[in-house]
């Protein structure tokens, strides 16, 4: 399934970072599997010149991975930006959030980190705010937070997720050459993401019953 | 669909690295998208200390992903090193061949770059090898090119590509709530790979007819 996916916006300056850093254990600490997606409009780098991964990618592979017991790396060439939500649906299906750095011209409902001191003017129109983290009081319908209040926001966003969750888990039966075979909840879970994470475009899919034949696959 | 996949692999120093530098390119120019996979045992580090992502995984998120018009980066924690199938049916779906560097433990037929100056032990058996790429002639039943024939290889793998392809596509139906949606070829590939590509442990799937039903997706 495609996570639920929270961008948090705000001024450069305005302490978006910081307080992700902060708001991340608070989550982890109520038992949830967090993803970080960070928008970089500039360009980066994290290969380094010479190295053999970075030789590789000169060379023409368009996606490098490097693979660790510990960790692994997915490096990609793309011709336009990926869409926030089709970069969570593919990639990140494994996590229980989202959390975006970035994204201001998302359609989904955005926390925004408003400093005074930074900027008195909010990226975001008040119908396009979940929330807002600021150190001052703002004039505004969404929940209101503090930048020191982590616990606040992790309790709105585990209150989310919870809501999200008491939707039954899909029912996922799989048949091959008409024999039912069992599948382990896990399974059942990624089969259904995948496939409902490359249905997003479909709206008309949404809670339905999906009925998916391959044949000679 | 899982890409085939490719591992090279040798003593280090026999130039597998060099190699596919040169292999790439020229598989780029048959018109194919390459992926690669390092595999890494000692454990790597691509992130800077103190960067936003360096911060916000040390946080604790378990996946982060910086994304841009040009490229995206995935970093991702795990508990014990994906399986090369896994990695590439999760996140080189989209290629047409993923060469690996290393793995020399994988099933998967490899390819063996083997320099007598570095050593004249071959670290595969005979009966693992899909091809040899050495400066001297060996004693195998497998095809053999010398350390600058990078289109025979080329060629090779092209082939074997070229057999892949020429199985029938999938056919791939879907139906929401009883009514059938048309789907466009690249997405019928896409739900036929990313299926196939969960259900790889499974080997009684293959080339059946699979039928997968969700309900409340």
């Amino acid at each position: 399934m495609t996570p639920p996916i929270v961008p948090f916006v705000g001024k450069s300056g305005s302490g978006k970072t910081t307080f992700l850093e902060k708001l991340i254990p608070a989550l982890v600490a109520r038992g949830l599997r967090i993803g970080l997606v960070k928008h970089d409009v500039h360009g980066f780098e994290l290969d380094q010149p010479g190295k053999d991964t970075w030789r590789l990618r000169r060379a023409g592979a368009v996606r490098v991975a490097i693979s660790s017991p510990q960790q692994f790396a997915l490096l990609g060439q793309v011709d336009e930006e990926l869409p926030l939500v089709e970069l969570a649906a593919r990639y990140l299906s494994d996590v229980d959030l989202v959390l975006a750095e970035g994204y201001k011209r998302s359609s989904l409902p955005k926390v925004e980190v408003c400093r005074a001191e930074r900027s008195g003017e909010m990226l975001c129109t008040p119908n396009e705010l979940l929330a807002v983290v600021s150190d001052v009081h703002l004039d505004l319908p969404c929940p209101q937070f503090g930048m020191d209040d982590v616990q606040g926001v992790a309790d709105l966003l585990a209150g989310l997720l919870e809501r999200n969750r008491a939707t039954p888990a899909p029912a996922v039966t799989l048949q091959v050459d008409g024999h039912k075979v069992p599948l382990k909840p896990f399974i059942q879970e990624m089969l259904a993401g995948a496939v409902s994470g490359m249905l997003v475009g479909l709206k008309d899919a949404q809670g339905k019953e999906i009925e998916l034949r391959i044949r000679g696959g």
